[in-house]
């Protein structure tokens, strides 16, 4: 993959346009052709625009051939390597490519369901979903009706193009898909940033269980120096901040009880918008703490 | 068990004294009979003091074979049912009657390397620790000097004396045996406390896994009815409120995300201190929250 | 002043209850005279809504003499004598008998005005009032219509009678008459109550200028052995809580800057319900603190 | 005034350097003289030192005539015109040219003291002081030995000259001589920025009386646009931010009481270290805040 940018294509050939933006829509490079038209683009999202345009003025066959052309999640074409090299990717991305047997078998269901009952593959933009959302997400659209369903498949294939673009492109106006997780720690002891605190963050893959996604230690001034989720979009999901909090204080020379009060702190938060920013501070003393949505 | 006032053993003959609390020390009966030649007794501390010195000044024969005369946890005495009856019920308290197989015999191993090294049981008043304190005692102690375990041991036989005599006699100047974890919630949207919140305490069984020890549903004053751990030694553990926020604030009318922000809130901390009082409140609104150890 | 139990009003003579309640109401015996007719009284409440029935069945002519008999506030029958002691202590608990000239004057006018518009005497609770929003409620008033204003000044009467009557008698189901401000201090650095820290609780009295009303020191508990206001009505007003923080972790050992970055902590908050319970702690570290309105 | 380049003031004569920087040091050029023969520097950091350096190197009778030579503060130089322009801004901007008479008086008597006791005129860098502090300064160094004071007067010097070098040079390494009070407001009901909210910014001058010396509004992102102090050091004091948080509640279309529990929040903290950033935030609902030293 190769990152232009939208002067580059906005003076290149059709076909050099479509050779570089063809995969944006999954097995559609005429959406790029009929976009390629409407150049010069000033902004990034200028030019998605006018590929939104050209799918909206599609004939309903082209736009049922496009929503139909996508892969199944954790599907057939997964296994048998019919998948743009970035579905490839999203998919793994998921962790759809390390299911257990009984998971695979419960998505071929539920995509034999789906397929069943609207003649078409269930499409999600899965960058955005936790392992828990993507289910409850399939679920409910399984219940919806078809007209609905036709309109939310079609969503999707948009936010996945636009991931995708904006992957590809590079220019001013560049479309909004990122979202970040942050945190800082401040010690109300000594009034100052907490530095060297262990973090993690977990993501909860089912009601119970969780897995670490991140891992950083807080700066000097008790950042980490990169979000913990950044420059993507968050999957919605349930996450779990832990603080080595204890730690902290015992290097500090605080005699602490054994268990110490506050060991481990947790903060437990649920992201719900893809692209929102989700700052998540902890406030904390060896024996009180507060976090908050920041800013 | 019958309790009896200590104005009641204040006024009995030494052959009830001895009936009713002889076995306060594990087969030492002679503990009471040497305290009740000191009656009467004003306070309930008073007659654990004369029992203690009973036991201090005991030939090094008789407080060897006190220590001796303890039943090994989760040993053979209690699967032959040759343990006092308190054992019985301590050691159940614990769950140390339902050990797998693989539990059973590690604390097997412990026990004879214990008995090994010291040619003593391995005592421990059981109602003070949880499961993770309880295997990092014995740990502890298997690695510690006969001299420190004489006293160790014996400091021990005395807390599980003191829990016994509490329950047995009651009169001023009860001993200070119980501990208690409890909670409110105050809900600063609304600036009053947040009523109908479940509350659950989960207590750490090994550093990843937890056990429901406790459920209760807030009052309109924020509190539950009871504390959710009292009347007794609070286990020595890692704990976990867990507070189901979220439903408390769609209850109240607020249009959460989907997940939201809060759902359920852990506090999670340590007690060090059996007999002390660990209020945690959570104060909280949809976007955050804050606990500290109050009084 | 003399209380009596309710079983003794119950039995005494009427000429007895007009004697010990006849005052309840200003210038009124008749309102102690009809509920006395409807004794026995199982509740103080009951009491009270006899004289309140009593006062609802009576004529128009005698209700308005009831509030034409009022005094004035700061008035010419406080500086003549004519007023029933309980106005006269009233009044003082106010201060409004030490305004200056220039109060004394504003006062005058309101009064001329008030009457001249509703030909009676302006009647508030001023139990349940501070100085500002005493002036605040005059001048409301002073633009209300004479029904409403009979309705208000009625409800005043009422408020007054109500407290003058649980002064006067003790019983079951007393009136709900007063409220409560108090506070605690938590240290969260140790995690322990904040004992021997100086609390002032001052009252604004215009917009700028605060006085203060009491002052207290932390017990071991952290909190102050009585509320800072208790027993009667907490006057609508702004108050400030201030605490001597920085001095309690100078004590503590803690090297602070000069000036320390909290020192005195000043909590502003208003009291809109006179009859409320205003718990309003401090959560604190030399770097931080919080509060809320507590239970 | 001009600011000038570093690179500028290396390529420039001697005597142009002295007529830039001859006012750095108040009557003293030469040591803008000797500091320029040491030339080029690359940092003002680097030039900064050269000017220490030739003041230590001097003969004791030009480091006396240097302290000499300084005005004394609102002393008769500034009544008669005769301060270095830097000087007399210095001294307005402590509002040391708006004093009454007993203030006048007050200085007047402690300049004398200090004179009579020293031999030298009392010299504070007062840009870094608020009144309370310059008072208690002024005593604690009147109370102090020649030789300390020989000490504290010429560290004065160099924080005066460090300021006005900071204001004339521009270049790599400039002199940390500027501190910051800010703050931001969070909305945790709503879990975003509070915008909109009016902040203003005091300073105690007296124990008790306090003046406005910062107002601003908060933006969308829950800031003032610039710290309500900064550019410069923040003078040593105590001071008192305060939220209209009342009106921010009430515009978000909440009922709240009246008076409302919080209407205007202050924040009272002290200012230790000029040079320091004091990000002072406000987390707040209608019924609780909190702050603590941010970063």
């Amino acid at each position: 993959m190769m990152t232009r940018t939208l002067s580059e294509l906005n003076a290149a050939s059709v076909g050099e346009v479509v050779a570089a933006l063809g995969a944006v829509f999954e097995h559609a490079p005429w959406v790029a052709e009929a976009a390629a038209a409407h150049r010069p683009f000033a902004r990034v999202e200028d030019l998605f625009a006018a590929m939104r345009a050209a799918v909206r003025n599609a004939s309903d066959e082209r736009r049922l051939a496009l929503l139909a052309g996508h892969p199944e999640l954790a599907g057939r074409a997964a296994r048998d390597g019919r998948m743009e090299p970035a579905s490839v990717a999203e998919q793994a991305s998921a962790g759809l490519d390390r299911l257990s047997e009984a998971e695979y078998a419960r998505f071929a269901a539920l995509n034999a369901a789906y397929r069943e009952k609207f003649g078409l593959p269930y499409i999600l933009c899965i960058k955005r979903h936790g392992r828990v959302s993507l289910l409850r997400n399939f679920e409910a659209r399984l219940a919806s009706t078809p007209e609905a369903e036709r309109a939310a498949a079609e969503a999707e294939v948009l936010r996945i193009a636009a991931i995708r673009l904006n992957a590809l492109v590079s220019g001013e106006g560049p479309l909004r898909t990122t979202g970040r997780i942050s945190t800082h720690v401040l010690d109300t002891v000594s009034g100052r940033p907490a530095a060297g605190v262990e973090v993690e963050l977990a993501e909860f893959v089912s009601s119970t269980e969780s897995v670490v996604v991140a891992r950083a230690v807080t700066n000097a001034d008790g950042r980490t120096d990169a979000p913990l989720i950044g420059g993507r979009p968050v999957p919605i999901a349930t996450y779990e901040l832990r603080f080595s909090i204890g730690d902290h204080y015992r290097r500090a020379g605080f005699e602490l009880p054994d268990p110490a009060f506050l060991d481990v702190v947790p903060l437990r938060f649920g992201v719900g918008d893809p692209e929102g920013h989700y700052h998540v501070p902890l406030v904390a003393t060896p024996w009180s703490y507060q976090t908050y949505r920041g800013s």
